[in-house]
């Protein structure tokens, strides 16, 4: 079998990240300026995390809405840590129609402003409350630096926005919609994750706390994979929405945003891809099985008629398969071709296994190679994408764990992560400028403070002052 | 029971629309010109139609993907007629992440030629067609007179892009999908349409032949609903996209687009809702049933207790349901506030009903109510909500029927359409200058010549000149 023409990730990381999304057909440059186009298999698998978040959304009690892409320039300047974090990538509308406009709208890097504006209108009475809405959308921020999925002027995502009477009551929604997004990123990506707390310099800007997901790539990297935040009562003062409490008071509103995106799926390629192409959970493939009858023109029919024989009830007990049966390619240009698009399990009948009453199947993700009689098939098939799934999230979390370094040596840390990146728990006593030096002496931020983070006594290990606690420091995308 | 605030629609139609549309909190105004935020309740609406068709687009083999937004302004000047169509009305993006761009950048008014630019990266041979794309997506057109979902400067909506080798085989496709639109809205929003031809002077602004679907709203002015569009190799040849044919040929690729939009939220409105507020096909409604329990402190528990019991396989049976057990509210305001969000079935449980081993079941269309015994309450209302759709269908066609006027009498029509718009079927000749005339004297356009007509032999309306076939005329949305 011929192999793919992908760069190994060995001798180029990053070249390896590009070769793998373009040529399994995830998505390919855009003719505009950072931008890209999302092919059908990159958005068949946006499609299918779109439609496991918007359920467990919709179980924790959100509606979708939608509010306009374009806001007007002047609310982003109301909430004024949110204008600073955002006013350097803001892309503007200034014409419409053939007429200068009065007043710039920017497109929407994050809806927080366009949505408090009218949130105002709906929110009276403690009655209104709470909101719980989510939207799907296209959001823009012109980075400068760009790579297909993981940072792009253009993105999809989710981002919730709901208000609440009592900080606590927001607190409890941002904590809730961070345990969607782990159970999310483990049980469904296959991704185990740190979960956490922002740092006041890495918080979103506007929020009193921002939790994240962090979950470790296959260069020793970490992903910011997703984000929930508790704004208090930031954006309600910025735009003045009061609600009546029962007790009759006059009192601003809480607030929570929680987001991810199209980063996501290169987050998949990044924690489970090799070098012959996508490697992809089952639970998220849009293809979890495709069948290569192996035939001529004498046998095809009696091959291709057991494969549909086979497969019959296969779509009532929600396998997700295809029969590649196109006689214009071979059978290993086939193999290739899948084994490239990352679907879990490869079936292959011909005509020595039509005598013998088996197939063939091969796992994607260990190429492991098994002869299952007909009558076993389908249950071997069920078995197998339980076994993968599983399989896929245990070989990322022993590799995280055998790259992750609880650490008080600072330079044993910096020359480490130099040559090999990697996850460093280390002590930090809490100020901005141990982390700016973290930044500056090697790249690293601290990713997150973990919740239920064990207490220990240590000392930080920039400055030796005294620390409560570890923090989980890496290098990042 | 208290009335809606709602004005009458033969008081002032147009009021009524906003009326029923913002109170039924499907829609609010945006602070954006002319842009509108989808409440909840529209979007429900809007991912159920977003559900039905995607089923069917992918039923016909298409995928979805996803291009950017934005689109050099120079990429639309490409096609000559296509840039004279859109100019107008775009609007434009100057600068991002700080600076002037280079080159303006549109936001898509509709994505033919970002398309176009992309599929020819990916078209060499006819091996590489059909390309058979879909995209759901945000799009721009700045209009200035706006109504809420019929037009809005930015609206949601799908838009298909196919690529194929033959004029003959996007013909077919164009064909296809434009059934696809029939179907969707007779069966699902129960909403009969006219099937047809654009007239050159009405066709998609870049195509070579432009096909509809076209029904009567309440006012008896048309809507137009949805747009399937055979492009022939116009943007092919704008962007130079050829393949090899299986002769060894080059040629040029020929396309098709085609089209619906969050306009359909108004249609369902204007078609089937009343003086009280929304009427939603049952098909189509995201609660298809409320549960008004009707209770006091000492037998809330039994009441509802018996509503849960009642409804327990309801799930599993795919019935949506809702149950509003509310203690805050009245049961009267709790009837009014379905009745104007449109649920088609109200069913009320109250301790005479409880004693009684009953419900009382009121459609939303027709006011009807009826008692049913405990043991027929489910197959009740899975026969009424087939009814109801039946029945919305069944009254519009009716509707459209009696104000679809056959004539050959110019005046008589203008008169009649000034006075009550209508559908007129009359003969045409043909040319541009009787198109324009309709339109001048009535606000009349012809809203399409319709497939599969019956070929008669008639003189102009306007000018006299010989006629083979009747079209459609009527003002329009």
């Amino acid at each position: 079998m011929a192999k793919q023409n992908i760069t190994p990730r060995a001798e180029d990381y990053a070249q390896w990240y590009i070769d793998v999304v373009l040529q399994s057909k995830l998505a390919d440059y855009a003719p505009v300026k950072g931008c890209m186009v999302i092919r059908p298999n990159g958005y068949g698998l946006w499609e299918n995390i779109q439609k496991t978040l918007d359920e467990m959304f919709k179980e924790t009690g959100h509606e979708n809405a939608y509010f306009p892409l374009l806001i007007p320039e002047s609310f982003l300047k109301k909430e004024a840590e949110h204008v600073e974090g955002f006013a350097p990538e803001l892309a503007v509308m200034t014409h419409a129609g053939g007429k200068k406009l009065e007043e710039p709208y920017v497109l929407r890097p994050t809806s927080e402003t366009i949505i408090w504006s009218t949130y105002k209108k709906w929110i009276q009475s403690y009655r209104d409350l709470p909101i719980l809405i989510n939207q799907w959308a296209n959001v823009f921020r012109w980075e400068m630096r760009t790579r297909l999925f993981l940072r792009t002027t253009e993105f999809l995502w989710q981002e919730g926005h709901t208000a609440h009477a009592t900080f606590e009551e927001a607190e409890e929604e941002t904590l809730k919609m961070l345990g969607v997004y782990r159970n999310f990123a483990e049980n469904f990506m296959a991704m185990p994750v740190y979960v956490g707390k922002k740092t006041n310099k890495e918080k979103f800007a506007g929020a009193v706390t921002t939790y994240c997901i962090e979950p470790m790539m296959q260069d020793k990297k970490a992903l910011q994979a997703g984000t929930s935040h508790n704004l208090g009562q930031n954006f309600a003062k910025a735009f003045d929405v009061t609600f009546q409490t029962k007790e009759g008071k006059l009192e601003h509103v809480f607030a929570t945003s929680w987001g991810v995106s199209t980063r996501l799926i290169g987050g998949i390629v990044m924690a489970h891809s090799d070098d012959n192409g996508l490697v992809i959970p089952p639970k998220l493939s849009v293809i979890q099985a495709v069948w290569i009858p192996i035939f001529n023109k004498d046998n095809q029919e009696k091959i291709t008629g057991k494969v549909k024989e086979l497969t019959q009830t296969w779509k009532n007990e929600g396998i997700k398969f295809k029969i590649d049966d196109r006689d214009n390619y071979k059978p290993g240009w086939k193999f290739n071709e899948w084994e490239l698009q990352g679907v879990p399990l490869r079936i292959e009948l011909g005509p020595k296994d039509l005598e013998q009453n088996q197939v063939v199947i091969a796992r994607r993700d260990t190429n492991e190679k098994v002869a299952v009689s007909f009558e076993n098939v389908t249950q071997t098939v069920k078995n197998l994408l339980v076994t993968i799934q599983n399989d896929l999230f245990t070989k990322a979390l022993n590799f995280r764990n055998d790259n992750t370094f609880v650490t008080d040596d600072y330079k044993f840390m910096l020359k480490k992560s130099d040559e090999d990146n990697g996850f460093y728990k280390i002590h930090w006593c809490g100020n901005r400028a141990c982390e700016d030096n973290l930044q500056e002496m090697g790249k690293i931020t601290i990713r997150c403070i973990p919740l239920n983070n064990e207490q220990e006594n240590g000392k930080c290990i920039v400055c030796g002052e005294a620390s409560k606690e570890r923090v989980i420091a890496a290098k990042s995308y």
